[in-house]
């Protein structure tokens, strides 16, 4: 697996799509590779582009990508599908536009499906996001669908979160109750050629003069049209002002140590659920326990504390077989 | 708490509030109570309503809950808000219009604040929902702001799925893609009055038709009016034709079955979870732990992967501290 993350470090774009594919698997094999390129990351710079589905997300990425390019840096991009967990196929139909990009190798690009994840954006995110950043990527941009609860995630994952938004989508406002306001760095207001923006613009500052920011940053609210590429170099100036803020104020170590440990304690729970899940079919007294809960001999919630406290971890195969 | 289950049971809606608060912090007091009130489930019937921001959910249970009163049904109503994990309120302007409700001893209204939950809808709502079972409630209506990964946790928590949409927000087709086709049961159209709702119903129901439901349903797609109560005696009429269909092909046992599984292995997730970050600031070796991942010593997904293989569970208190 070493050898591995040399290829990784290498440039070996090969070596770099198996070590994502152990990792979206959850692969355990996948660990001594991400322990060895863990000292060379911590140089590129993570951006989240989230908002809801249909306000051009994929486009922005791709302009913005575009960009990038033009100003030297190599890319990385991570784009999250929240795929069905019963079809298993990732839906890359917003990606077809990005295709492009896929001739230039200063473009990496990556979609993640999180099929049977509880929601959210789940760990493996984060290490991928790692792994790019060892692979020598200078802009890693990781893309989401959300609403709400999802979008939270996001914020656990990149230096700086752009939330997206598009007039006339009549929910606005309802977008930025559902918690939103708390994880934007900056807001974009794309397709900002529709009737609507200006007075959308307005409705976002205006929201955001009510609120404070406990870090003293101030959210811009800013217009873009990301199919006729106006607004982009804008947008890139200003996540350049917000990561000058985060360097300033201390505030991008903080982020990035609380993604750190937060991807320790993930990964903690993950292990144990899966050996937890693994041994299920394995194990007759954990069945047994089951088949009381189906026949209403046991209840879900108090079995699950009685089957911690009683019977130990033995039952989950005790220290040795965990 | 016996005694607690005995008034929830008696119909005293001060013990099923405190029993849903003890729920919603993960109180482990909740368990005895939830043990005694389990035999008493089952008889309830649940019906999810999620969709984007926006398209009108909340009106629309507000109007089914007249409904179900009409007919002479009781209902329980879970609004689960995906709160802000800083502020931490429920931002519950949606449900000022649900106030006349509050005087109907037949509906019984708990807004859920999801916060610090990792995505999706947790295990806490599915708890909840067995809860007002067992307080005698007819109809448990859970409401839930959802777009694609988010959406798939109601199918968890739910006999009758319905996902709600509305025209002209333009986002109907990329919402389908986002994994919804598969969970949901009935698909609702609000504000018709508006341009475009015949059209989006075509578009849906062409989409189903290229779409295989492994169980043999065919989800019915409904036009509403909430704010004028169009369609709302259809809706709920389509949901007797599912829970009749669900009857019929032991489906809703085999729901109800998966259900109560996902809540026990979900319990003894995120109670692993609540013992080992309490632990943390606890635990100096756990420290020293998070000082390595913190410093570079240690990559965050070997580092999980060690804690469980060498040191075992000792770490996090063995058997008996757990």
């Amino acid at each position: 697996m070493n050898d591995l993350a040399d290829r990784v470090m290498g440039g070996e774009l090969r070596a770099l799509s198996r070590l994502l594919s152990l990792l979206e698997r959850g692969e355990p094999a996948a660990a001594p590779a991400m322990e060895r390129l863990d000292p060379q990351t911590g140089r590129a710079y993570t951006v989240g582009i989230t908002g809801p589905p249909g306000v051009g997300k994929s486009t922005l990425v791709d302009r913005l990508t575009e960009h990038l390019r033009q100003l030297g840096l190599s890319v990385g991009i991570l784009a999250v599908d929240p795929t069905s967990p019963f079809t298993g196929g990732a839906l890359l139909g917003d990606r077809i536009r990005m295709q492009r990009h896929y001739l230039d190798a200063g473009v990496f690009i990556r979609s993640v499906a999180t099929r049977g994840q509880s929601g959210g954006l789940p760990r493996i995110v984060k290490s991928m996001v790692r792994l790019l950043d060892a692979a020598g990527k200078d802009v890693v941009l990781v893309e989401t669908v959300g609403v709400g609860q999802t979008e939270l995630g996001i914020m656990g994952v990149a230096d700086t979160v752009i939330v997206t938004m598009m007039p006339e989508s009549g929910d606005a406002i309802q977008t930025l109750k559902a918690g939103v306001m708390e994880i934007a760095d900056l807001y974009v207001i794309n397709k900002a050629d529709r009737d609507g923006a200006n007075r959308m613009a307005a409705a976002v500052t205006a929201m955001l003069h009510m609120s404070d920011r406990s870090d003293g940053w101030n959210p811009p609210v800013l217009l873009t049209q990301a199919h006729a590429n106006a607004g982009i170099a804008e947008l890139w100036d200003s996540v350049g002002q917000h990561r000058s803020f985060l360097n300033d104020t201390g505030g991008l170590e903080r982020r990035r140590l609380e993604r750190r440990r937060q991807e320790f304690l993930e990964s903690v729970q993950e292990e144990i659920y899966r050996r937890i899940t693994r041994r299920l079919a394995a194990d007759a007294r954990l069945n047994q326990l089951l088949a009381d809960i189906d026949g209403k001999q046991a209840e879900p919630y108090a079995a699950a504390l009685g089957l911690l406290a009683d019977e130990g971890l033995e039952l989950l195969g005790g220290p040795a077989a965990l």
